[in-house]
């Protein structure tokens, strides 16, 4: 019986494992300077934040722990989002039997403005990519990290109120304000799959692409970039590519790691979608 | 900074991900009913015993633990001989600046009877692939689990009694009564190798298999098999096939698994191997 700290670690092993997972690092594909063996040190890396989230510390302290241990090896930023969607679903998962959206959204609804301060603090140990915001929310640029601090308790912002202000342009944010609609859509998708966890892993991250285009691509590159990865996804779930032509998807990959494209953002709902399938106990490994 | 049980963890996730490591289940590879999920799985099933290693529990108690944690996934056997040398190595790092032999040793020497009975306790857990012991030996066949516990406590042996009984025969027994000989080479060299942990860990994995036969390919198959596939391994090794014709060892990787040959025993070495790395902080992920 796997505790629901140690469900967040097997997930976030899963969601790696999964391959193709075009355009991020997969079973069969390392990026230049980003490799399968950091996502492993980052999963192990995450415990202890993760085990804080399950014996009842805030959720803003857990995850600037857990991203503390996470970027602690040479690859930079591994799982920054989906530790943000994670740390929030093992608190919840800690106190509640059975996972649901209401549930998540009580957590959700119940931060602090402390909390908004420990996910500030988390970007002093990893850059991670953000774009630049308007000029009048510069003082809260998460870039700012810790230095943002100050602003975020002068207006008195929680940690809700900071994933709002990030929606749209930030799906991991739109999460926290959805009652992780897309997290619980992907798991009832995972459960409803066939297969070893790893191909379902690596057919929901398909259609979430297909559903929406990655707004990590969006900020890395554009609207544009986005959609037109989005559209071949679509296109490739339509016509049941993993089945009927397993090269289309893996030229798909292909691509996208040859033109420097990560959609990070899905790969972090995944993750997500994957926990909630095994903290419910319905995808067995 | 991870903790001699994250270290564990690490190790175990690495060898895993090494690739090719002909014969096993790695980063490309799946065997038909045990695949690299069921490693991710057992990896963090194994959590809570090498956590008791580290805090100070017996060995024998540690193992079992840790066994039973492992063995909840639907693969079966995934890394009992690893954490049969993982186990005895997290407990001397937590008590020890540096891992060495001699440390490794007084600890292995340490073992007790009640130690004997956790080791064998963890056989209720979890089928392993042993040989049939001499007649003389069948009261104390480990395949006999919790049932041999008594006459393991009437001819009052050791855990390291019992590791010692089982040399020749079983490299991992092997690596008890000789201080670790071949995981700490391995992890020598290991830190003189280049390149990806992954990488190293495949190129450890080859040369330790053309070092010796591997014994739990003895035991399924035959002693003329397992010492074919070392000398096959010997002829890659020494004309540094990974680097000069990886094809070659490719398909190698693919002649065992098509004929069920599955060089375990050098799996548990290397992780062994990875582990003292770790440890001892001269493999930077």
């Amino acid at each position: 019986m796997r505790t629901p700290a140690q469900n967040a670690r097997l997930a976030l092993l899963l969601e790696v494992a999964g391959t193709p997972k075009p355009g991020n690092v997969d079973r069969r594909r390392d990026l230049a300077d980003l490799r399968f063996e950091h996502f492993l040190a980052g999963t192990v890396g995450a415990e202890t934040g993760l085990e804080m989230a399950q014996h009842g510390d805030q959720v803003g302290d857990a995850f600037e722990r857990a991203i503390e241990g996470m970027a602690a090896q040479g690859g930079g930023n591994t799982q920054f989002g989906a530790l943000l969607l994670l740390v929030p679903l093992v608190r919840t998962a800690a106190d509640h039997d059975r996972l649901s959206p209401s549930v998540v959204e009580s957590v959700a609804e119940g931060t602090t403005v402390a909390d908004a301060a420990g996910f500030y603090r988390a970007f002093d140990h990893v850059d991670v990519f953000v774009d630049d915001p308007p000029a009048d929310m510069e003082p809260l640029d998460v870039r700012r990290g810790s230095e943002a601090v100050p602003a975020i308790e002068k207006r008195e912002l929680t940690l809700l109120e900071v994933m709002d202000r990030s929606v749209p342009g930030d799906d991991v944010a739109r999460e926290w304000v959805t009652g992780f609609e897309r997290s619980f859509a992907a798991a009832d998708q995972l459960v409803e799959a066939e297969g070893p966890a790893t191909d379902r892993a690596a057919s929901i991250f398909l259609s979430l692409l297909a559903e929406r285009p990655d707004t990590l691509v969006t900020n890395r590159h554009s609207q544009e970039v986005a959609r037109e990865v989005s559209d071949r996804a679509a296109s490739l779930v339509e016509r049941d590519a993993l089945e009927t032509d397993p090269d289309a998807v893996e030229s798909f990959a292909d691509d996208l790691i040859e033109h420097g494209i990560n959609p990070g953002t899905t790969a972090d709902v995944t993750a997500a979608g994957l926990y909630i399938a095994l903290e419910r106990g319905e995808l067995e490994i």
